[in-house]
């Protein structure tokens, strides 16, 4: 094991060159299925449910063994949870030795490979995310990303991502070593045991809490790679697949927060928000209580903020760039006051009322005014801006807003007083979302 | 009855020369109350309760009856919402003449006097939002806006608020003149009479469906200026106190909606979604399907949502406001390339990489760094746009925000070339609210 970074010399451009020149395996079709099969995984991962299915149709459920199944899967999710995941793939807090042995150990028997293996693909995941060099590269489909891409051979070397921390870690080199007993004793063998000495059901925990309770693990961490790019929101960033949902939390013990994973994957929380669910972190948390973690990491709530912000921004840019605006003041005629005092004749055939510099056709207005016509008409070829702001009556930011939808020029010279500027801006303008 | 409008020849300074020179009585001490204490409205609103509560006590109430005295609430409480206020008040219908007559007759069963008397200060009540004009200024209080303002008398004449179309209207002259055998009918014969017919129960009719339905109407009508004017949210304006809440719905047959409803008052609809609570609305259309409503208006959508864009975009601008945001190029030194690769001799002690033209100092982070120091390190004193930019790594719209946090300087001509001109603007500045 080597304990220089695999990727200290890749070149700057080494992204683009590797997708470009790195060999992948044809696709899958029906002729090659049988040749591109990667035997092993499958075996394991079309067993195990055939197994559990067969196993517990011939074997009674007792409450304790479903109980003891429950709390289990618990136990071997957070292996590969605050383990494999947290703890080893992304760094995210420091574990104590016992507390990585502890790990080390549950998260073998979840059997989805050694600490190793699995964070090197992990790593790659996220540094490649939806291109060929992501080993489950969730535009390859649901399936593909779920399961398919350990049913076959990997069609293209994953990224070259760095493990040698990992290498130089105990706790992972002793799961590696022992790899095989390990994940026996840990998927079937403790499982059972307990059952048969604590309530005499050796047979039910080895079908209901290692079998079935392992295909219930795999389902549930693969939901990670599959539901988590599939299912949900982007609230901090929409560049890539991954989402946040509340079902996918609940599916992964606490890995449904994916969308703000992926933007701080060294934050030793997926979920920010206390009521949202994610077991992983409090058991993260209270093993620092203990004392048995520290160095947790968070990344800066300013830099959060930012990318709710951004998505934020996105969603009301679309909002105003649907609604439509009045005519800026450069796109309208500009008319003299003689010319504006002209149509005083003709008031009747076109009502023109000046506010604020701007003149306003009413005409389509007039008669639906809340206030009356009588009002309005009171001021026609006249200037109403005292009266509309107040004088006679406050109009709402809606009536503002409606106001300069009527605009049809901009009388010469008559610009307001620079107090007054504002009621030349209707208020839905004050704030703006600009690039 | 005049048809001339009240307001058609107030001054354009009418609301401030108002609120100056007209009197108001004095404050309500302790001393004062007995004398400005208004008999009629006092005696109906406490005797309504205290004749409730006692005659409950000694009347056993029937299942049929607690039925009809919920269907009175509701007959006598549209009266009200889809009568009083959203046709004669704010004319956002026209009424066919039966449908009028209904109205009027279920509104004097609420017995909040005549439409044209509530009509008058409902007017004023929007006009003078807020002001001493308003007859139920929300400023003034929970108690004061709720049922205060009834208790004593006026402390001020409200504002003047134009009812000439009321003056001409045959139904709103009917019920004006037969005002009290209308009351007398509505409020109590009715209900004790159907009661008495249907299943035997006058007395429980009269007690229930009359003068404790009576009770409730009250209240849940006056919630319209007290609690629509308190508890809330402000989603379309917050220039003044009316709110928008699902609970002042609930209470008031759909008057909750009231922020929407002060910006958009001429609107028949008080929620605007499909699943909010505002059975007046429900009862309007109804009546527009089955031909006895129409002329139903509705502000234009395009007006509402600039309404709402403003209120989110106030929001996040606070937001916007209490994020730290990287230092802007003019207020960074410029530094020249020979100096920069001076530093290159003390890289230890002070990492600076060069990225997009600007010089980063890295000291704080490399160690920290989820794809690992070596690769920041293989970087100080060089220029790594391409490798950050995806060359080596894609980083993540996060990581580009938080990379422009470390900037110190900018690279004298190190401007990058204008198609890379984004890379020097972090994605969270490509969107910002401007004013
Ligand atoms: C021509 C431009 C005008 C427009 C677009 C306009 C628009 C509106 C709108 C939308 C309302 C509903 C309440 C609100 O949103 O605040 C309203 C109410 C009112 N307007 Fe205007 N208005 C105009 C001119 C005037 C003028 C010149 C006067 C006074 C001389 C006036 C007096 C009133 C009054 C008294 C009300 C209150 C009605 C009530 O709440 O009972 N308006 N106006
Ligand atoms: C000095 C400025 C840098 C900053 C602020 C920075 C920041 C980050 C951040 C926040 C991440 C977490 C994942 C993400 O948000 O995308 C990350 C990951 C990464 N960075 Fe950087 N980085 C810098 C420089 C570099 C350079 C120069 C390279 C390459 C030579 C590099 C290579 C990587 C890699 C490979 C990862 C992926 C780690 C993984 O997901 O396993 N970074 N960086
Ligand atoms: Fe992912
Ligand atoms: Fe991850
Ligand atoms: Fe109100
Ligand atoms: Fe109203």
């Amino acid at each position: 094991m080597s304990s220089v970074p695999v990727d200290i010399d890749i070149p700057d451009n080494y992204v683009a060159h590797t997708l470009q020149n790195s060999k992948a395996l044809p696709p899958i079709k029906f002729s090659n299925l049988l040749n591109e099969i990667n035997w092993l995984s499958f075996t394991i991962l079309i067993g195990t449910p055939i197994m559990g299915v067969v196993g517990a149709m011939n074997t009674p459920l007792r409450w304790e063994t479903m109980l003891w199944s429950i709390v289990y899967y618990y136990f071997t999710g957070l292996g590969i949870t605050a383990g494999y995941h947290r703890l080893w793939a992304h760094r995210s807090y420091n574990a104590s030795k016992p507390l990585q042995y502890f790990l080390a150990f549950a998260g073998a028997g979840a059997v989805e490979g050694s600490i190793k293996w699995w964070s090197r693909g992990h790593r790659a995941h996220h540094r490649y995310t939806d291109t060929d060099l992501d080993p489950y590269n969730a535009h390859r489909g649901f399936f593909y990303s779920h399961i398919g891409w350990m049913l076959v051979k990997p069609r293209r070397r994953p990224g070259v991502a760095d493990v040698s921390d990992l290498s130089k870690n105990p706790a992972v080199k002793w799961q590696h070593r022992f790899y095989l007993p390990l994940i026996i004793l840990a998927a079937f063998v403790v499982p059972s045991v307990v059952a048969h000495y604590g309530w005499g059901d050796a047979r039910g925990g080895f079908v209901y809490a290692g079998v079935l309770r392992l295909c219930f693990v795999h389902h549930s961490t693969f939901c990670v790679n599959s539901l988590a790019h599939w299912l949900g929101e982007s609230p901090f960033d929409d560049k890539h697949t991954p989402r946040d949902h509340l079902i996918t939390a609940l599916v992964t013990v606490g890995e449904g927060y994916h969308n703000f994973h992926h933007q701080f994957p060294m934050d030793y929380r997926n979920a920010i928000k206390w009521y949202q669910y994610d077991p992983t972190k409090w058991f993260i948390k209270s093993m620092q209580m203990v004392g048995l973690a520290s160095h947790l990491k968070v990344f800066p709530e300013n830099e959060i903020r930012k990318g709710q912000l951004t998505m934020e921004l996105k969603r009301l840019r679309e909002d105003q760039e649907k609604i439509v605006w009045p005519a800026s003041t450069n796109d309208l005629p500009v008319i003299s006051y003689d010319s504006f005092s002209a149509v005083q004749a003709q008031a009747a055939k076109r009502p023109l009322v000046l506010i604020a510099g701007f003149i306003h056709d009413v005409s389509t207005f007039m008669e639906e005014h809340p206030g009356g016509a009588h009002l309005i008409k009171r001021f026609i070829a006249k200037d109403a801006t005292t009266a509309f702001f107040g004088g006679i009556y406050d109009h709402s930011n809606a009536a503002h807003n409606l106001l300069a939808m009527k605009r049809v020029g901009v009388l010469l010279g008559g610009a307001p007083h620079i107090l007054d500027i504002a009621k030349q801006v209707p208020p839905s303008q004050r704030l703006k979302i600009a690039r």
